[in-house]
């Protein structure tokens, strides 16, 4: 049998994903999984992009540009100026969700061998697409302790080679929940042209802050728009995951093209997809004050819970919709694994994303696990006591 | 500014698509443009799959499993059977159009400096998702004159070397519309088997074949399970190029596996388009009895307006719904631009793929074009005319 290559070897198991088999088993013997492993939320898609599919007219289901529909491209210029973000239509790349202007970014400005600084922990599935680019990921490590802020620019710096091409943030962060603050983000801008490096900011849940935090976009930064990369997904913000809708937004020319002549290849995101997310932009304001206001209420029922746990740190997050937790286990991973396979409270038990994934320094996150904020208050707070009665349970097992 | 990767450089823009800018001008200036460049038809989707969008009932638009819905596998399994493609569900990876399924399947057996052997002209994406993925190609002359049948297996031989990883097919033929003798995939297998390779078949077309003959899925050959990679799409089978659903199908895995983890750092392909893709699998057959005699008489058509212009040279093709053509000029890059930027015939002109783009060996292909029969009869004549009147002004210009 002819052997696979050394990238197709290296490509990690996604660790959100990993456990599904055991989940699957858990299922199969009548058990609930209250799946808190996954980003996968429960609020409803605004009603407005569902009616798109409903109501479509097409005949053929054509291929589109391959940088994506203007017109939608058009609606997301408005979109993005209600955050003080001024581009146009020929700034904006559409891609087949997040994950492709991830990859499309990476192979833009990067080539094997070539570095990118990322924050730790970071959202699992960078890895695999530095392993797909053949881009090194040099971590810069973010505590638990500290809340997750990102560490003083000089231990940033201190990562930079002659690789190194472009830095990498998430804000709000997938799993911390941390944001930004506007100190940390002209550090970060100072660095980069310093350094000449570009900047690349994953944004995706810009729309999930609480407690009067806002996050600012990388594209409102001075001084950067050579430097500046913006990775977006509508996947969280219209809870429509599985409409593969994402883009790139950069006001450097060159950076657009490249993306553009990637996206040639793959010919051009969905079409359908495309004219529902154009209608989302539409989605009334009150749908976001509903659906902030249910993810806080959630956040806030996950961290009473997590305080009875004896031993559990985590950090109240002011964004997104996850949180890490260092438990007192030290394999989180069998942990996991555990609670799915031998665990249950009245048929009922929980599927965490062990953390060492979220990690690129070995040995990391072994004793944390990402929690995600995607079921109603009742379940995340049910969730909570099934993951304190596991801990319990684990800690006596022989 | 910082500089873009050698890769973001090197990536070609899509020979089929760079003309677009002029075709869009010309259409400014108020003229008609006849799109034969592209493999966008204009037959209608079926109308089963279509509904599938209008009756949906989702009320979140989630991600799917990462391989694609066990549903729509599942409908898979029961199509291939239809073509002696005995599979079963876990032995395909739904992937975001057969763009996807091709670089994962390059990612998954090659590295970067790796080679895989093509015969040329090959679909000109290829290119681009060599240069993604860092494989060299190393192309295999196909030539118009023979109708684009393989060379002997001797000379395909003579291009495996100790980086080769695998030799991938096109079968029914895009760009040549060739479609592969039991002979030839015969002898395909018995270099795979001899030199220990993959063989890839892109196999899209499979349905767009014509005169009698038919398509043989490489999944049929006896003794080449654990070598033998099915790359599909239901772009062209359901004229649904902007659903942007493809397969991997192979029997061996470890491939499937490699291609799953692949599939996993991206999440999933679009949802509501698996789900009205597993709706089409039950397209009924008149569909394609009616498709296929449509795609006969505009390839009659086009046969019969080449025949009449001096000079070209052309096989008629027995599948898919493209003839390349070589023409009596010097450059037909810039004849092709010329047509779109300086010519008309009543305000119509004609917009053609230059071919040079579809070979590999620097050189080929500059003096040929590549049709696609995506028009109506009417309009494929109509074309074929001004095309016609195009080469007497092209040769007349000073």
């Amino acid at each position: 049998m002819p052997a696979l290559s050394n990238r197709g070897q290296a490509m990690p198991p996604s660790p959100i994903r990993k456990l599904v088999p055991f989940a699957e088993e858990a299922k199969r013997q009548g058990r609930h999984v209250y799946h808190i492993n996954i980003g996968q939320p429960d609020i409803e898609t605004p009603e407005c992009m569902l009616e798109a599919f409903r109501e479509h007219h097409l005949t053929v289901l054509p291929y589109g540009h391959s940088a994506g529909l203007w017109e939608y491209r058009d609606e997301l210029v408005k979109y993005y100026a209600r955050f003080d973000v001024e581009v146009s239509s020929r700034d904006i790349v559409v891609t087949t969700g997040g994950s492709e202007a991830i990859v499309f970014a990476l192979m833009a400005v990067a080539d094997p061998g070539d570095e990118v600084i990322i924050p730790e922990p970071f959202y699992t599935n960078y890895n695999g697409f530095a392993i797909q680019a053949g881009v090194k990921i040099r971590p810069v490590t973010c505590r638990i302790e500290d809340g997750f802020k990102l560490p003083a620019p000089e231990i940033i710096e201190a990562q930079i080679t002659d690789r190194t091409r472009a830095i990498m943030v998430c804000s709000p962060n997938n799993p911390t929940g941390y944001v930004l603050s506007d100190e940390e983000l002209d550090g970060l801008a100072v660095l980069a042209r310093k350094h000449d490096l570009f900047l690349f900011a994953d944004e995706v849940y810009r729309e999930f802050v609480y407690d009067g935090v806002t996050a600012r976009s990388v594209l409102t930064l001075p001084d950067l728009d050579d430097r500046a990369i913006l990775l977006d997904s509508i996947s969280k913000r219209y809870s429509a995951c599985g409409a593969r809708i994402g883009c790139i937004v950069t006001r450097n020319e060159e950076v657009i093209d490249a993306c553009l002549r990637l996206g040639q290849a793959r010919l051009c995101p969905p079409t359908l997809e495309q004219l529902a997310a154009a209608r989302a932009v539409h989605t009334p304001p009150e749908y976001f004050v509903r659906v902030v206001g249910e993810y806080l209420a959630r956040r806030d029922a996950v961290f009473e819970g997590l305080r009875s746990i004896p031993g559990a740190l985590a950090h109240q997050p002011k964004g997104a919709f996850y949180t890490m937790v260092r438990l007192p286990v030290d394999d989180a991973d069998d942990f996991c694994r555990w609670l799915l396979s031998e665990f249950h409270v009245n048929g009922e038990t929980v599927m965490l994303a062990p953390a060492n994934g979220f990690y690129a320094t070995e040995g990391l996150g072994q004793d944390e696990v990402r929690l995600a904020f995607v079921l109603n208050v009742r379940a995340m707070r049910r969730s909570m006591e099934i993951l304190k009665a596991g801990l319990t349970a684990y800690s006596m097992r022989d």
